[in-house]
């Protein structure tokens, strides 16, 4: 048979270029900023949400590059048939969520044919231009179903952005006026990609390992980043770096907010449970999903992005329970299967592992040993929490006082807030 | 940075291997069908639906090749989040329905920890062994979710074939015993991949376009099918050969069954709206999802394995609406541009439609015409049976005399049936 000579070839011309290996900043330059401005003021506007604004600062540092701004309608349909985007030369990368920008009819209709919009945050502030915009439907029951593969209510992710959200998605090249910043205290910890590359090359690292995470780090994790360590070693790099990356956006209400986080994480390295001088303490901009399987390519590929070579995978990352049925919400295995298979991260080495608990025999965290399952203690969230409202301590050697003590401080400002809010539900 | 020294090499060396381009063809050779059959005998058995028969059928020649078996979970989890498959050379294929046996807990428990299982169709012969099985849950909402984007009620693969099937997936290689035959009078019509290609090979095809279709063929349908053999002829292909290619397998219950739907075909070619010459007409095997975008990207796949390099698609393809909304349950246009831009289908030319509707000015059916909308007259399956029940004809121009003969009588029947089970359900 003959070659083809006809191909889909409208559509394949709107796939996006490769970017190099080069890190995207879409910051505008110091010099651009007033004119921009100007600029933006003229175009019709977009209201951005707090969670939006973290995309934004997702979006404008690099974490999702190849993506230059929020997703059009074919990456949009690619992210969520695919959980990839062909470029245009042909080559695949990881884009497994959607990250897309939800406007409402008024909105929309206010656009009307102008090709570029500007992006106004809460507080009312200009903060980007969204450029040669694609307005297209937001079917948020489609959406929802191919992320998290339910739709039962009660996704966090879901009743805070994706329910209220309006009924159009709006794509478009992202120019950021200036940095993000939260002013939280916390700024100089969210190092952008192109700021944690050159982190690593300072401290002349061979091997940069990344360990994403939304809880408290007890010495279980300790175990995995320091025995992840043991082993780069022992492959024969010099230098291997921890990256040790909480993610500081949106995450549902019962997590321990970041700023209590980022206290206890301290702690840790002060306590030398970590060592200082081999571990990188960042924030990971990025909302969090709970997505499972889905999101934890994200989760990865955003890192591979910052210089990470090295994924550190437990049991069921990005995971939580069903909303409506007593069981986890995915397979805990799933995970770091589908994130080996995934495509475009073909080159990112996987380190699974064997998920550590509180050995009650050796009084440590060890890791899970199947054959006397008995003696060991798995110690949740929701058990910290009853350690901490009771004032019990956990067993020895579950996490360093030093980190303990700002949970504890922090569930105790918990129930001084139950209490006083105690009364005024009553009198309701 | 030093090169990666290991990777998720488990779990990477239980990829498939490609085919290299042969169809596979997993029927045993006659020769040895005495030996398996005493052999299978001896094996556990897992009793097969109808439906689980079809997709015996599908993979035993190759349509879904280089799949050998039902899915093993590593298959499942890449056709669930990523439509395809990467092999162990690298390359990737497009896989966009998971195709899965389901057992129940007594069946699994049965099995125990053989490695190979008989499987026995609906009249008890035994037809298939399925070999070096793994068991693996079966998590139904997560599958409907992921593959038809939606969990509401109704849809009716889901009705028919998920919610009553069990709780474990059960993968393995399989060895066809003989080939599957429905002695229906239509198995002439069942031609396997390997046929198709010997008589594209026959008829000298330089060009084999494929459509895929469940309804009866009307005008609009005759127009889309002569119009692209004019562009591949003007293209330079000397002998474009049309695959007219009705789908074989399970559908729901309105639509048109496969024999009436196969009686009216011919017609069609006898009456010379379509060149018998010039067209192959047989019957696809595999049962309907009704998946969309993520359904038309199998229907493609599976031509392509049969020998076809062009593929037909127009509005909705592999739609329907939704179960529980007033509304398509796929965008319309989402079916090719998922499918434009589907991994393992690059090298696919796909050609996208315009829709054909009745021109009432032109009295014929014609390309639809946005600019005078209001002229053209879109009949639908419901249209035609109400046409059919009502006695009346359809506008001259939109069904060739012989064809619509053939729905007439088809309708006439349902009817007849619906007269004679009324005073039963009254009666009830």
């Amino acid at each position: 048979m003959q070659a083809p000579v006809q191909s889909s070839s409208v559509i394949k011309s709107s796939l996006i270029e490769p970017d190099g290996g080069v890190v995207v900043d879409l910051v505008v330059p110091e010099s651009e900023r007033g004119a921009k401005t100007a600029e933006a003021e003229s175009m019709p506007k977009v209201k951005l949400t707090k969670i939006d604004v973290e995309w934004v600062h997702v979006i404008s540092e690099g974490w999702a590059s190849p993506l230059k701004g929020f997703m059009r309608e074919d990456e949009y349909l690619q992210s969520l048939h695919f959980n990839s985007l062909r470029l245009k030369d042909g080559s695949i990368v990881n884009m497994s969520l959607p990250i897309v920008l939800a406007i409402d009819d008024e909105t929309k209709e206010g656009i009307g044919s102008s090709s570029d919009v500007g992006l106004v945050g809460p507080d009312g502030d200009l903060i980007a231009i969204l450029r040669s915009i694609q307005i297209y439907k937001h079917n948020k029951e489609e959406r929802i179903a191919r992320t998290w593969g339910t739709t039962a209510p009660g996704l966090p992710y879901v009743e805070e952005v994706i329910t209220p959200a309006g009924n159009w998605l709006i794509g478009g090249d992202l120019e950021v006026l200036k940095p993000i910043k939260y002013n939280d205290g916390l700024d100089h910890y969210r190092l952008s990609p192109k700021q944690l590359r050159k982190e690593f090359d300072k401290r002349q690292a061979d091997a940069v390992f990344a360990f994403q995470l939304r809880n408290p780090v007890h010495n279980g994790h300790a175990l995995l980043m320091n025995d992840t360590r043991r082993r780069l070693l022992e492959m024969g790099y010099k230098n291997p770096i921890l990256l040790l990356h909480p993610l500081g956006g949106f995450v549902k209400a019962d997590d321990v907010p970041l700023d209590v986080r980022m206290e206890q994480h301290s702690k840790v390295l002060e306590d030398g449970v970590l060592d200082p001088a081999t571990t990188i303490v960042a924030i990971f901009p990025s909302p969090m999903h709970y997505a499972g399987p889905t999101e934890v390519q994200w989760h990865a590929k955003a890192r591979i992005n910052a210089g990470a070579n090295f994924y550190i995978v437990g049991r069921d990352p990005a995971g939580m329970g069903h909303p409506t049925e007593k069981r986890d919400l995915y397979d805990p295995d799933h995970g770091k299967k589908v994130l080996s298979m995934a495509p475009g991260l073909e080159k990112l080495n996987i380190l699974p592992f064997r998920v550590a608990a509180y050995d009650t025999v050796a009084k440590k965290m060890a890791f899970f040993d199947p054959s006397r399952a008995k003696d060991f203690l798995f110690i949740s969230g929701t058990k910290m929490r009853t350690y901490a409202r009771t004032g019990e301590n956990p067993p020895d050697g579950f996490m360093c006082p030093g980190g303990w003590e700002v949970l504890v401080k922090y569930y105790e400002s918990l129930q001084a807030e139950d209490a006083t809010q105690q009364p005024a539900v009553v009198s309701s």
